[in-house]
């Protein structure tokens, strides 16, 4: 190693030193990464320069270039409200769930086995919403408040037996919701009708109605508002939805009650931080019934091989990973780790203890009403007639808000902006008496000693909440600290994640989260901004979000990047919708046909489908590639329609095909886009660029290639790249013209509250610049790199692909492979001849694999009963080959299996994976108890032990428990 | 709960919710738990004002205002040297070994089979310092380079068979270390002799002679004058120690290579934060052949049940707990976590990284000399003659250091100023050529672009390091950050720390240890700061410590505390020191002899002997309190010798004495100090004050009631608190006169470097204000917790002892108890009558404690065959009774073997503890596997396992291995 490299990030983050690469160089027959480059990517595509990059930083340098970006971010007190609020996040929670790996380095629990701590937390998570909705089921948590919201008005659509195709938003809906809801139900034919909901739901039908409560200016109305808009709504045969706050929950009639179908929302005020928009949890609640056409992740118990109850995902058919173009929806991620952060603080406070916190914020935002009234300004809501207030304040001041506001800012304070004559406060968990003394001296009123001690409420007569919720013991058993962090050691302990050991998850990417990476979240200047606080509070930000996308530009050689797609789903739909947009812009309105490839993931197809396109699969030949004279035929058949195709490069084949230049020809020849999905950019950066070699436009998966890390299923981010002429149909906001794009982040400054000025295709996501806060992990990983060191990355990540095919091959079939028998980074070990000839099934092996002590590769993707593995360049060769020999030792199993001398049924594939408690009981196995827990390999001091044993999916999906059980269940 | 108490942080430091204390009084026979402490505690001793402390702070308050504290210190370029070097801590290992709760809640390894993780990191931390000091034994750290080089002197008059009282030190030791050793040297009639070594070690005899090395101002001299010291050390029975810089040791010959018998020093710059002066590890190796004479802890590999390989603490009879006044020293607190993190440092740089490191800071080093030499400055030791430097270039400028520090400050830069002609820089693995070219305008010299990038060295010829250190698979293993990561996860999962369940140790107060209280430790306006740092630089600290020392001393009872001792122990000696002080400047030298209870730990005994002092034991009643009728004859006996008497209050019995305002009139009154030991100040806060019950002195333990966490051993924090009389004193240094004290905290600044002026006792720590960067914790305990809370904490530590008396007093004797049949905040449950019954022995009970998933109680003290048991106030009821459960339940097993069922050597106690690996192999025991691994009430989910069997300690102990064995030794 040369004087340098000891000391650079690259080296760190690299798993192999000098020396493992040359011996995984020879096992492949290469003599130089370079070489082996040079074989496996077709020479069409690879770029002959380096990446026009900043030079590596190291950690230290890095770190103190970031804290110089952070303190340009200026975190006011926030009263701003429009969904976000300020809120306290436990320490011990930040400690030991957002700052620990064994939390956010974990996967989707997509092996529930070994996933059961999480599982857990958003089994809180779900009972929290829906015991607070007042509904029978919650999923694990949606993006953002604003696309739950899109996904509730979709579900409506499906659902409902109206033939219209209007939704009716509440006027009081957040404006950014309205927009959000605006772009997605376009793309699907939606009309969507924003109105004052007090006047009715207007004279057509509509499938949908969706309630916002309390609304953006605050307002709470009488409870037979609520209950009538639900009874009219039943009678014309639409869904009636509400938008609630999980806070004014603690407080007010759950929606549930009043007749609410659907409840959609964010947690976002549950402890977890404002982060300039996100990563928030948002929430979908429905009543029973509805549950099977949920959209997202959904938890529920079953019983594993002992009849113990178990938790895993439950209804995954559902899924676009399952369902393609006809699932609930394109939503891949979900938002598990903001969602584990809120479930926790529900679970610390108890229902008291939140119910306190509300009541807290309604006695301040009474008494600052109090305050104001008594200096003769008049509130739109005033709380003492027909209508009150949760949190919030709408003052009426003509001609005065601006100047209002802006003397607030000189007290420290944003105040919400909503046009020039009303100014919005609201009140959180972190407001004191003395911000509202700032607040009544920039309205020029009174200060007043008794602020937050108001008598009475302001909540309309017969909304108080009645009845309990959050009655479960877990909402009253982890009260003091040291109970809180026992628990969530606990739960982590019951988890594998990449702290533990490897995650061969090919398509997934499951590398290295560095920690200098993801320390800077935790500041409180990346933490603590509003998404709408005025621009000049966010020069840090911007300086962030302008410097990472134009390298994520330069990377993927696009012009223009938007960071505000907060998951890759979203990412991939912001896409499509630009394609449409700018055939729409071209005149060419009937191109609506887009092209998927039979191996595609099932999100594409999905994603296609609610960006209002026609899906036409195109075959893959036998060796992988997709068919060549299939698309020439299906572009023929569909020459005026053609709108654009999806592929994905390296293929989800994991193969550099060769065919890709020319595939983007044919397509462009017939009048089409190119979208190249990110999803295996981890083969590319440094060696070839998307945006040269065919594509019009691509997402990236910051938690892929860019190091954000999992969480245990998200937070993810999905930035859209495109070409010159697709960047006028980017993502926008309605609060920020041109929002997203570096470009935006430079020079946009945010509206007054209320506009709904929205250029390109609309807003993707709640927030401008969606995920903002956790951006710093994915520019702190490109700073510390350098070009260098992105392209060393690739290049190892494919030496190691190579290398567990090179290993694997005597053993198992390497089922796809592109030029010179090479692999990208990634590969397909063929499962299907054993299983055949065996019985022994990609389940068994996947759960035998736990006993070795390693989570499962990808299962059946792209190819039913083969895995994908992605070694990636994180992991060293040790750790590699523990994996190979633990696949190895495991088609010695087989073996076994083959040659009779276990059946299938009483194998220890079969009957893995093997808990401890197994060891303890009655031994009636046909193998012996070491073998079962110790084999070949398995270090016996520290080994990881799944806490149950195979899970029944299928019982689960058929007895559908979506909440906690209780204690009772576990007695057995 | 009222409505303010959710909100409170101590609702959530205290355990038991209100329901919980309710049902705990009942058990007690309670009815409030103000009627408890009214029947416990003496009324005599009781206060009766609530304490007078700043109303309690919520966590976010608390942080907020540290945040603006710390924000009044400003971490400058530290270039001043002296033994404190700024470092880069790698990210990976702060977040998850200083901020991982299982890291630095562990208590000490006395419970070696649940403590393999932190005993191997020891074990590393060990081999490390072996290694590179060229010596057989190192042990696991001391509190700072001062001490160890003070104990080393201690050693070497231990050993030596010289009779001379002189030991030499060289003119280059660090000047904290030179007055240090003198404190301690005229303690117990050593005679120190600073002189210049070239000069050679004088006429008369001596035992012992240390040389820096490099010296203070940077030197490095010719190979022959060390191997010449050592020689003529020899020729007259003395013994040779060098002081050593561990990064030089990279580079240059190891001390014991040129004869070293022992070598001390610090390990701070291998990535330990500066903190302020620290806590950091402190380090001391010695040659074959002294290793029974060493104090302090020491790691060696032993084997288990099953002959494995297994760690656990060696030679525990040299230590004071077991050989009181005759041990080897009085230290019983280690420095562990910031030993491990040391060690770590290693692990994760390897030989060639932190070769490589070494490497830059030389070059950066001699490139700096060469761009001074240019600019016609002249140094002292110039690199090309004789003489050499390492890091340090000290300029000779005669008349000028003072501006040339200040316009380096003007840079940003603190530079050493020794003196009106001489400036020292120190550079480090921080310093930047851009640090060197400010450095040179500061000096008036060119710029030079090619700082850093120097050829050849500035290294004595011949005394450059040959051969290679650090050879151990460990160094190498490690290389990338996931390596890394699964590392230190893979260490902390072998353990059991607080945030797994209870650890009830007797005396040592494992309470809650808050995340809010623990984040600001990591902040780098705490971490930055060099303990010799301009005054200016340090306000927040000033801040900080002035209120902290003020608090403590309002708790007490005192005048005036001092933070300057960084342990217990220290503290101890430090109280004892003043009181000599005392007497002398009174005229009363002859007072020698100091009066210690038989049931006292044996640090008091140790501290005693150390202070000069003769121990004169006085007896204890049948009923565990002093006996007055001994102690009045004791007093009588020693009438003009008297000096003062050292208890524990409440007793080490665990009892609030009724005699203890009479004991202490009868030792005033015989002309005697009355030293409380704070070890049991959790029994006390709110409710008494030793200052006003009759101590003149305490030490307190930052780390037992305080909340600094153990750290699996250290660090702690043992300020000493006086009435006024012996405020003049207490603890000061050459540095900083008055050094320690919030009084000087408030008023003082740092004396231009090499002064020697020193009040008080002189030192007792290499720090001024001891291990400055952990005070915040105890800061934010105190400013969080209110007068209330900790009154509040008080009674229910005292309510949970009484509890668990009381639910364990039909199953084991309760020994000791106070009026009305009451303990204090802790209980001594009797085995004796059961190992008499059946031979199950107090070691058997605790190791099936581990079964059942605890760590054992405090065992055999203060009384050989019992318990002592703890359980504090940060404990629910739930985790209590849990306790009770296992301890009932193991009760019935020892009455199982009572009644012959089984043998006590084929029983579960004997076999416990039990590993997860047992239960695969063959089973040949009397009793089922599922009672050995599941007894009754152990979770089978996320069971801890102990990674060995029960480990033999003494034949560890015949075979003594204190270094990483070869991983060979683990093939079984």
């Amino acid at each position: 190693m040369s004087h340098e490299s000891r000391d650079s990030f690259a080296s760190r983050h690299i798993g192999p030193s000098e020396p493992e690469l040359a011996k995984m160089l020879a096992e492949c027959g290469y003599g130089s990464l370079d070489g082996l480059i040079e074989a496996a990517v077709p020479a069409g595509i690879r770029i002959d320069d380096e990446l026009d990059l900043p030079s590596a930083a190291s950690e230290e340098e890095a770190t103190a270039e970031l804290r110089r970006i952070a303190a340009d971010n200026r975190p006011m007190t926030q009263m701003i409200g429009l969904g976000y609020h300020d809120t306290v996040t436990p320490a011990v929670i930040r400690r030991n769930v957002l700052e620990n790996p064994a939390w956010y380095t974990a996967y989707t629990p997509y092996q529930p086995e070994i996933s059961q701590g999480r599982l857990e937390a958003l089994l809180n998570f779900q009972t929290m919403v829906s015991d607070l909705t007042g509904l029978t089921t919650a999923n694990a948590s949606l993006l953002d408040e604003s696309t739950a919201v899109a996904e509730a008005v979709l579900l409506m659509r499906r659902v409902s037996k109206s033939k219209s195709h209007r939704v009716v938003l509440d006027a009081e809906c957040l404006p950014q919701t309205i927009a959000v809801v605006e772009t997605r139900a376009k793309a699907v034919g939606i009309e969507v009708d924003v109105r004052d909901l007090a006047e009715g739901l207007g004279e057509q039908g509509c499938f949908g109605v969706v309630v916002q409560y309390p609304g953006a200016s605050g307002v709470l109305r009488e409870p037979e508002f609520y209950r009538n808009l639900g009874a009219v709504a039943k009678e014309s045969g639409a869904l009636y939805c509400a938008a609630a706050d999980l806070l004014a929950l603690t407080m007010v009639t759950a929606p549930g009650d009043f007749g609410a179908d659907l409840v959609a929302g964010t947690t976002q005020r549950f402890g977890v931080p404002l982060g300039y928009g996100g990563p928030h949890a948002g929430y979908l609640a429905v009543r029973s019934g509805l549950e099977r056409s949920l959209p997202g992740r959904l938890v529920g118990v079953s019983v594993d091989a002992d009849g113990a109850p178990a938790y895993r995902l439950a209804l995954q058919t559902r899924e676009q990973h399952i369902r393609r173009e006809k699932a609930t929806s394109n939503i891949c991620t979900a938002q598990v780790l903001p969602a584990v952060l809120a479930a926790m603080y529900a679970v610390y406070h108890g229902p008291d203890g939140l119910r306190q916190i509300a009541g807290r914020v309604h006695a301040l935002a009474v008494s600052l009403a109090e305050g104001l009234r008594g200096a003769g300004i008049e509130l739109v809501h005033d709380g003492t007639g027909a209508t009150g207030f949760f949190d919030t304040v709408l003052a009426h001041v003509p001609g005065r808000a601006a100047e209002i506001a802006a003397a607030a800012r000189r007290e420290g304070i944003n105040l919400g902006l909503d046009g020039a004559d009303h100014v919005r406060i609201a009140c959180d968990e972190v407001t004191r008496p003395e911000t509202l003394r700032a607040v009544l001296r920039a309205f020029g009123a009174a200060e007043n000693d008794n602020l937050g001690q108001a008598e009475g409420d302001a909540l309309p007569e017969g909304l108080s909440r009645e009845g309990g919720y959050l009655d479960h013991e877990v909402f009253r058993a982890h009260r003091s600290e040291t109970a809180m962090l026992r628990y969530l050691r606990g739960l982590a302990d019951l988890d594998y994640a990449l702290d533990r050991g490897m995650i061969p998850l090919g398509s997934c990417t499951m590398k290295l989260n560095a920690a200098s990476e993801m320390e800077p979240i935790s500041w409180p200047e990346f933490a603590g901004l509003h998404p709408f606080a005025p621009a000049e509070d966010a020069a840090g930000y911007r300086t962030l979000i302008g410097q990472l996308s134009s390298w994520l530009a330069e990377v993927t050689g696009y012009d223009t990047v938007s960071l505000q797609p907060n998951a890759g789903s979203q990412g991939e739909l912001a896409g499509l919708l630009a394609i449409t947009a700018y055939h729409q812009a071209g005149g060419e309105s009937e191109r609506d046909v887009c092209l998927i490839p039979s191996s595609a993931h099932g999100t594409n197809a999905a994603s296609a489908v609610l960006a209002g396109m026609r899906v036409v699969v195109v075959a893959c030949t036998s060796d992988g590639d997709i068919d060549l004279d299939d698309l020439r035929a299906k572009v023929r058949e569909h020459a005026t329609t053609l709108s654009a195709i999806m592929i994905t490069y390296p293929s989800t084949h994991g193969v550099y095909e060769h065919g890709v230049t020319e595939i983007a020809q044919i397509v462009h020849d017939g009048g089409g886009q190119v979208y190249v999905d990110g999803a295996n950019l981890n083969a590319l950066l440094g060696v070839a660029k998307p945006g040269e070699f065919g594509g019009d436009v691509s997402h990236l998966n910051l938690h892929k290639t860019f190091c954000i890390p999992h969480g245990g299923g998200g937070p993810g981010v999905g930035p859209v790249a495109v070409r010159a002429h697709l960047a006028p149909y980017l993502p926008s906001h309605p609060l920020l013209p041109g929002a997203g794009t570096g470009e935006a982040a430079r020079s946009a400054s945010v509206e007054g509250g209320g506009g709904r000025r929205v250029g390109g295709i609309g807003p993707i996501a709640g927030a401008p610049f969606g995920s903002a806060s956790i951006l710093p992990i994915s520019w702190a990983y490109v700073r510390m790199m350098g070009a260098a060191g992105l392209t060393s990355a690739t290049k190892v990540a494919v030496l190691a692909a190579n290398y567990v095919a090179a290993r694997l091959r005597a053993h198992y079939p390497v089922l796809f492979t592109g030029q010179n028998g090479l692999v990208a980074h990634e590969c397909i070990i063929d499962l299907r001849g054993l299983t055949k000839q065996t019985g022994v099934t990609v389940d068994d092996v996947a759960k035998r694999l736990i006993d070795y002590g390693f989570h499962a590769p990808t299962m059946s993707f792209p190819v039913a009963g083969t895995f994908m593995v992605e070694p990636t360049e994180s992991e060293d060769v040790g750790e590699i080959d523990r994996f190979c020999d633990a696949m190895i030792a495991i088609r010695h199993e087989i073996d076994a299996v083959a040659e009779g001398r276990w059946s299938v049924e009483d194998s220890p594939l079969r009957g893995a994976p093997h808990t401890a408690e197994m060891l303890a009981g009655e031994w009636e196995q046909a193998y012996d108890r070491r073998l079962a827990a110790y084999p070949s390999g398995v270090r016996a001091k520290g080994k990881y032990w799944p806490p149950v044993r195979r899970i029944d999916g299928a019982r689960g999906d058929r007895n559908l428990v979506c909440s906690c059980p209780p204690v009772e269940a576990y007695d057995s």
